[in-house]
């Protein structure tokens, strides 16, 4: 059943989306068919996109403000791993018939949010329709200094190992929110939270540009993110357990069932930054999560490509986990 | 069903999406999380995005590899319409478990065949899974001579309307397909090849640089486009009926019932370039349409607001028509 009060293809860019790009003159506010953007002098251009699927990557219950700026913070998160500043985006959106214009505009909303606290606009899209399910994805548009890209391609034998923030929260959040996970009702809370709308390390992301060798985002599981970044590097690796950041409500967890130590490392859903970085540079790191107010730990060390890529418990003795990581595909 | 055949999302990019981009250093094999860009000295970057859905803007029984040049065609002509050199896009696929590998082969076979025609490749993407329908998006990446993108809002009344190529085989192929139009095989064929492989204009596209003021590509219909850009532009517009160019197997169809006519001007997807010039640019714009080997057709004139939008016959009578154009949405 189409609904009746929501305006068409047109009124509905108009109305809600327009506003969304009216900080950027090259969005020419939503009534031209492109965008235009020229980098700042000696920058060079990072794009990115991510899709996400109703059923696949969120629950048709899941708010729809909070749906938007998980979307829009996945792509920010990538283009922070990159050490790109964020100038922008373009939306892909597919409409069902039944889906309320307010639903539409608490979508819009949370856009609007996002886009103040990281300070980008909406530069363009398209609105399709689809009998479902919903399907939406971004286009995210960054800047870097020309060459200077942060890749996962760079981490030698000898570098530091390093984590932002805490590892596991999204992983224990989802299990959360699936009425698998006991505790009290604020880490139940806090987990839910940080799967739901992630905090990508985008203050801390471009500081990392001429000291990380490697970075990437945790999105896939913390032993699945640092395997890709190790065959891509060509190293190995080794993770001390023992120094995985945990938040306190994932602490809870572990200490009351430690195979939630193997859902942390291996879970998913952080979008927090991984990335290795020549021992001499330790304590500028350091510095840059200070100035960023992002917590940094170093977790491990890379190693020859034959040592694999492995954790080791606080003994030394190997950490093993029935699977690597978590596939959104 | 799960196709067996079907390799993982990592396999799958690397079997058969990481060749497409072997031509650009910056997509960096696929194997990182964006990609980079700097555009031309003097040059600023243009950015599109368009989405289609199985069973809303192409029919699960299409070929695979016509669907891709589609999506990636109907990118392209934005980018021509904007007067933009296409360099590169992104890919947004979306697979249904029982999609075959057979398939995605022969789309991304489609998607080949056109970077090699238009110059362009894959710079990244994001590959999801979907319980259906088949969603896919294409973000197109072009360039343009900084502050000279052709817009929507530089018509001025006295300018003269062009279109390129021939107007209506889009509609009328989609009615061929649909089996409602009659006529020889032959301009049946070559209708119903013209909507399901649109030509984009970008040999012409940079070339109106400095002579068209203002252009849009034709895809809701030649009437409904040409009312876009004269609402953006805040004038109005006379079409000339007599002038508008249609293909022989459009002209049978014409001949043989009149009415489909009005479907020619009002179908949509033609993906033809209309826009506006002043006249003394007329022979300029015939040197453009012979450098870039695209026929282009004065069709009417722009003028003052108050006139409306509107198309005559060739005794000055008004041509009315029972919609507007076609929209996707």
């Amino acid at each position: 059943m189409s609904q009746p009060d929501r305006p068409d293809e047109f009124s509905l860019i108009e109305q809600v989306f327009a506003p969304l790009s009216a900080e950027a003159p090259g969005a020419f506010g939503l009534t031209d068919d492109a965008a235009v953007f020229s980098p700042g002098e000696g920058m060079e251009l990072v794009l990115t996109v991510d899709a996400i699927v109703e059923g696949v990557h969120f629950l048709s219950s899941d708010p729809a403000d909070g749906i938007a700026q998980k979307l829009l913070r996945v792509n920010l998160s990538d283009l922070a791993a990159k050490g790109a500043i964020p100038r922008g985006y373009l939306l892909v959106t597919s409409w069902r018939p039944d889906t309320s214009l307010a639903w539409i505009e608490s979508f819009a909303a949370g856009l609007c949010r996002d886009q103040q606290t990281f300070g980008i606009s909406l530069w363009g899209g398209d609105t399709v329709s689809t009998p479902g399910p919903l399907t939406f994805s971004v286009t995210a548009i960054g800047e870097v200094p020309r060459g200077k890209l942060l890749r996962r391609s760079g981490a030698r034998p000898g570098d530091d190992i390093y984590v932002s923030g805490t590892i596991g929260d999204g992983a224990l959040g989802l299990a959360a929110a699936e009425g698998q996970l006991g505790g009290t009702l604020e880490d139940i809370q806090f987990l839910i939270d940080r799967y739901r709308c992630p905090q990508p390390r985008n203050a801390l992301g471009p500081r990392l540009i001429g000291l990380a060798s490697a970075a990437l985002d945790v999105s896939d599981g913390l032993m699945a993110d640092l395997t890709h970044m190790c065959e891509t590097s060509r190293v190995g690796a080794r993770i001390e357990g023992a120094r995985i950041p945990l938040s306190p409500a994932a602490s809870h967890a572990v200490d009351a069932n430690s195979s939630w130590f193997g859902t942390a490392l291996t879970g998913g859903d952080d979008y927090e930054l991984l990335f290795a970085a020549a021992p001499e540079n330790a304590s500028a790191i350091a510095a840059a999560a200070t100035e960023s107010d992002v917590p940094v730990t170093r977790i491990g060390t890379i190693m020859s490509r034959e040592e694999g890529v492995h954790a080791v418990d606080s003994h030394g003795r190997p950490l093993t986990f029935s699977r690597l990581g978590f596939t959104h595909f």
